[in-house]
């Protein structure tokens, strides 16, 4: 904590607010307090010339229509609504960040790209957007009102700004927000309070107040979209849970995963929504997320004989795949034409941390649930799966019973921890999935994986231990389908082979228990994932693999 | 607790499982447990006769066709199943209930059916199917292998039973698990383990083990569809989190929202996955969810003006609506034909129950991460936004210091509870939409609904306290937009009515302090809300609505 007071603190960051103002914007003939409704100032300060006010009063499609023929350039429609929500912030105060110089400069090279390739970014191609406090947006702070968050410039932009930003939007401001978010208004010791442009007596409503009072992205998780919209003669739409990606905002109940915060728009029109959401969903947000793995357990000889297996039938059907098991890595699938599939090489992460938070949150209720249906009946909890459970004795009982002991669980803060960091890797994971789009050369990120179901085919009795190779994709929520191989055990094509190094304890004890003779007639079978909904995608190209494995078989 | 021991009323279940096996299907010659493989022994032992071998081995595309035919009859397709799984059962241990009678009876009234009207019920008319023990079908128990839930014959289908057999479907067996269904493997108290068919030392898989050596219905939350699948060497697909209602299926951890447990098939080809999915799709799974609002405070005059004029801008504009408003109900709309609503009751139920769960989850994890980060600079919290707080001084610091007690929060166990019962109560909204198909007449249920945004226009600052209206939704997950209405509180239009009756404290307070004065110049909205992922519905619908309403101001 800094020796400065918090309200000392505030106030400079007042002061810097201040000075991000251009100063001739700064109006020296305010409406007094007592003037509630503030609506036609703008048009009448004096501020802006008459083209500005034509600008700033333009439907969202006629912006977009004038932007993308060149009618108005986008350094003088950001000028335009920069100018227009200082205004507004000194009649209602509804702004946060102010980075204008910022924006100008991103709208000029806008320009200059028009200029020369006579083409726009995206289709919102120089629009200036305003965003909810609570986006990162890079080198900028997220305070959320905390005096403590002052001076935390953010390391990169949220999801939802990068996208933004690709579509050729401008933002320009940020906008303020009630202390916690969690209120239907907006005040907090920092910005202060957010005032109705209808009725100063009025509030702007919350959390998304200084949106309000403007137009562009907030955020809502019990109205704060729709009662800022409602409150102000806005339109507000709150989309449902992740259809937007949330990654890079800021907020408190990180990992809260019931009743999820959705991000949305604030608008003018419906024309203004409808552009909004149609661009967004342009740019597939479900991009924003990718699928990795990293074993900690080699697989056995047949498993790797099944995706060997799959490669030949792929191979022989015409598909193409120099990269396939390269280093005993899963592969990625991409569809190169229809029904064409390449692989290429897949880079591993996470896999086990993935897999420990998902057990530890599997874990996280405690024992309650089974200790009370146990007792229903007073039978004791199996420890293991191992043959010796079948045949209960009461010496036996008395060592389970001493392993029973009721695990009490995690605290609800504990448990949304544990989420937001889970949520964190599936981010990680999304954009390495995205960034195959460098290597695959169709434009297209890898299509699917095919990947072992387990590192061993069936065990026997009490042996099958490790289910990390599918509870991977549990953990990620990707779909997946297991299909046979259409082979068994050989004890001679699956002969143990040496290792000369392990991927830990776990791997060795593999390895160790691995005898070809244990596993006689075990089916071999692999496993296509892809990912989260692509539910479509995975057994249409399961089907693919299916069909070659099956040409396979019937050509032996 | 019952006086017989757990293992006496294991070992009766046993028998009564015994007993539901018809006599002449216990086979004398079984192959001793030293026989490992023991997949030729349905064809060869004798009980199957060669078209019932032929039934049983034939895929499910030739079972639907002879079905949909008429060639193979329901009765004998099942009866031959019925045989199969019998046999099965005897040889590796993979059923739990055993309702064969049950299932000849329902096949003989589909048979029927066909007989008279030459047409199927459903994609699926007379295919038998099994279920993994865990969910429900009505008169039946789900023990899921604990002694303590024997003899408690479940209250109804589990929502993918119900669905299955709307599609044609026979349900005729139920299938082995392992306790607690977090293992690999399936082994429990009353019904022993399962063993796999291609070598009964091996492990058949789990937890959906039974399913592993049949063909039905899984579940997985690490691998339990997937990990039979591949140790049987079956198709198994695990589809992403909610694509498949899971309603109805009993399990530990019920509201653990993390990782969701999923619902999917294990079959004999990847032509069976896609034409089960394709039928259980086609079926709509997402109408097995509702909506519906309970008001505790009934909205101030504005408000209700709003909803009135909307109701008048859409009966001008050519859409029906005598119902509208009636009884100050929020109505349903449905589009009759493209562009026009019409609007019909709508029965209130819930609402403030759900939005009571919902604060209690968003209260769940205490007040930890706000303590925190307000101590990085020792600002105070705010407590409430009321016009006082925004003159800090050290008198009232203390007093907001007394009132800043750290919430310690609920326990995972306890959220989850909390969960389990949100859950629950989605599901009674779901099934109440869904049932307004009977009062349509379009052959659908309501497509949106149309609600205040608030029960107030934009308050006085510090009064805005009460967000059950639109919160409401974010506990559902309902798409919504807030649209303008384009009219603006009038003292004389929304004069403060005499009210005989309130809803309650809360109803009463808010109506004590409606006076239009304090309102003056705030402008009037309405929410349009839709189900789960209808984003383009609300929409759509919303530009309707606004359109009606600006072609009446423009009228005006």
């Amino acid at each position: 904590m800094s020796d400065t007071s918090w309200q000392d603190r505030a106030a400079a960051k007042r002061r810097q607010q201040l000075e991000s103002i251009p100063k001739d914007w700064v109006l020296p003939n305010l409406p007094p307090r007592s003037q509630l409704d503030v609506n036609e100032y703008p048009r009448t300060c004096g501020l802006l010339t008459a083209k500005e006010v034509q600008i700033t009063e333009s439907s969202v499609e006629t912006l977009l229509v004038n932007l993308s023929q060149g009618t108005w350039s986008s350094v003088e429609v950001t000028t335009a609504f920069s100018k227009r929500a200082v205004i507004a912030h000194q009649l209602v105060n509804c702004l946060t960040e102010i980075f204008i110089e910022r924006a100008l400069e991103r709208a000029a090279g806008l320009d200059e790209h028009f200029k020369r390739t006579g083409q726009v970014v995206g289709p919102l191609h120089g629009l200036p957007v305003s965003i909810k406090d609570m986006l990162m947006i890079k080198g900028i702070d997220t305070t959320n009102g905390y005096i403590g968050r002052i001076n935390q410039p953010a390391p990169k932009n949220a999801a939802l700004v990068d996208i933004l930003e690709s579509l050729g939007a401008v933002p320009y401001v940020k906008t303020n927000i009630p202390q916690t978010l969690m209120w239907g208004e907006s005040y907090n010791h920092i910005f202060g309070r957010t005032l109705n442009p209808f009725n100063r007596n009025l509030t702007a409503g919350g959390s998304s107040g200084g949106e309000g009072a403007l137009v562009g992205l907030g955020s809502d998780i019990g109205g704060s979209i729709r009662i800022p919209a409602a409150f102000n003669s806005l339109y507000g739409f709150r989309p449902s849970y992740n259809r937007l990606p949330t990654t890079g905002g800021v907020g408190s109940g990180v990992g809260q995963n019931t009743i999820y915060p959705v991000y949305g728009p604030l608008t003018t029109s419906m024309d203004g929504i409808k552009t909004f959401m149609r661009s967004i969903l342009s740019k597939e947000p479900w991009q924003y997320d990718p699928l990795v793995i990293r074993k900690s357990i080699v697989p056995d000889p047949p498993v790797t004989r099944g995706l060997e297996i799959a490669k030949a039938a792929l191979l022989r059907a015409g598909h193409k795949g120099e990269h396939f098991l390269q280093n005993l890595q899963p592969v990625a699938l991409l569809t190169d034409s229809p029904f064409i599939l390449e692989v290429i090489d897949w880079k591993p992460a996470n896999h086990a941390e993935l897999c420990r938070l998902g057990w530890e949150i599997l874990a996280a209720g405690g024992s309650a649930d089974v200790d009370a249906v146990l007792a229903t009946s007073g039978e004791p909890l199996i420890p293991d799966m191992s043959l010796e459970v079948e045949n209960f004795d009461a010496e036996a009982w008395q060592n389970v019973k001493n392993t029973q002991v009721p695990r009490p669980g995690l605290t609800t803060h504990e448990l949304w921890q544990l989420n937001g960091k889970l949520r964190q890797l599936r981010h990680e994971y999304h954009d390495q999935w995205r960034e195959t789009i460098s290597e695959t050369g169709t434009g297209r990120p890898v299509d699917a994986i095919i990947a072992p179901v387990a590192p061993f085919v069936a065990t026997p009795h009490g042996k099958n231990r490790h289910y990390n190779y599918t509870f991977i994709w549990n953990v990620l929520d990707y779909p997946c389908c297991a299909i046979p191989v259409g082979s068994k055990v050989d004890p001679q094509l699956d002969a143990k082979r040496p290792r000369a190094s392990f991927c830990g304890d776990a791997d060795r004890q593999n390895w160790d228990s691995y005898d070809p003779n244990d596993f006689m007639n075990a089916p071999l079978s692999i496993h296509i994932v892809s990912r989260t909904l692509e539910d479509e995608a995975v057994v249409g190209i399961s089907e693919v693999v299916d069909n070659a494995l099956k040409a396979r078989e019937s050509a032996i």
